[in-house]
């Protein structure tokens, strides 16, 4: 079983624009880290049809599995199963079982050509469920198409990520201490890094608060050696005088 | 003056492992906005060397200029200065000024061969200023080195901002409502698009609290067109029955 392998593209003029904050690649990572998935490139673009299909092109083919977010709802703005369709080369029809589920969700009168729009993806897809939301979701080979409202994303990758293939998991162990700098510790991670070449040891630096201090992190799909690099990693800050904490440093917001 | 573009490189492995949630693209997007300069796409990419050479390449030809964060301390996993010398095709030299100034800030015998390092930058390239640190920022034709670390990042931002060539600033408005529905408004919106083809008219749903609504915006490089089509968006909430209210709707966090 290897690693498998993911791209996200985010759709979205409002996190380009500086308008809204990404909230979802967090919960895209997380959640496919628990299926031994490897989140490899996040990429967000403008809601410009060219630009989406060449995206989806390129990424659908140099990637596992492909989500996207955003550009799904009933407005003019929302084309990212037109433009799927389009990347793809297959016509958008109406998935009858969508649209009777949500022509009874609105009242007589309000299931507009805008709402029956929703309806309409791109042949041979399949609808992604969530508990919260109407919106419509789909999968169409090795991508995947959801929300961007983050509570909808999440109701769709709760729904969608058990169902994926799994690949090998993926483990980690973090230590870290405060008042050290990385510029203390590089020529010793360094000779690290090399004794353990099957894993990515990385050193990150935090602030928390006033105080500040570096994270070191192993990580990989050898779990024994994970655990090993972990031991080698909480020695290292005790030889060089410093107190290791095991797990993630306290944020500042 | 047009429009100029830019796109943003989020070098981390811990913002595609889920560790970390991205703080910059927001800053970044805010100061560009300022400049006339179009956030156009953002790639978060992980540390590997080929992975950041051909994406540097591929960016800095399809953009006016390229931003990239994270990669730039001491550690044997800051590879950004390496990586980008390599997409140029020159050497990493020692960049004096910036070695003397490293040097003068570390007590004797701690300015150790990996900090040194950090004054190797790539030929050619110039040092990005920053109140807060000694992070080796630069920039080299149209690609802006910068640090992953907020503060940082936020630093090096404030300083080289103001030294950017700015396009055509552009100018957006908003306005909100609660109780609505996208798919209440979806046709009318799309009448709205078509009469403002200069402008993007953005619909997006958002929740506060227990309450839902829509927010719509009108963006783009024609003020006098945006300041109409907001007065347009505006008495489309008052003919469907909701109260508009001017602005970003308050966010849930």
């Amino acid at each position: 079983m290897a690693p498998r392998t993911a791209c996200f593209l985010v759709i979205g003029n409002e996190i380009l624009s500086g308008r809204t904050r990404d909230a979802n690649i967090q919960v895209l990572a997380h959640a496919l880290n628990g299926r031994g998935i490897r989140l490899m490139e996040v990429r967000v673009i403008p809601d410009i049809p060219d630009h989406i299909i060449s995206t989806v092109n390129d990424c659908r083919a140099r990637f596992d599995l492909l989500f996207t977010s955003g550009g799904i709802g009933p407005t003019h703005d929302d084309i990212t199963a037109a433009c799927v369709a389009e990347a793809f080369g297959v016509p958008l029809t109406c998935h009858e079982d969508s649209f009777r589920q949500l022509e009874a969700l609105f009242p007589a009168g309000e299931f507009n050509k805008a709402r029956q729009r929703m309806a309409w993806l791109p042949e041979g897809a399949t609808p992604i469920r969530n508990s919260v939301s109407t919106a419509p979701g789909f999968s169409l080979g090795n991508v995947h198409v959801m929300a961007g409202v983050p509570r909808i994303f999440q109701a769709m990758i709760d729904w969608l990520a058990p169902r994926l293939e799994a690949g090998t998991p993926l483990t980690s162990t973090s230590w870290y201490a405060h008042d050290i700098y990385e510029g203390d510790l590089a020529e010793t991670l360094t000779a690290i890094q090399h004794d353990f070449p099957m894993l990515d040891i990385g050193s990150y630096p935090f602030e928390d608060g006033q105080k500040r201090g570096v994270a070191l992190v192993a990580k990989g799909y050898d779990a024994e050696a994970v655990t090993r690099a972990g031991e080698t990693l909480k020695r290292l800050f005790h030889e060089l005088g410093f107190t290791p904490v095991e797990g993630d440093p306290p944020r500042t917001p």
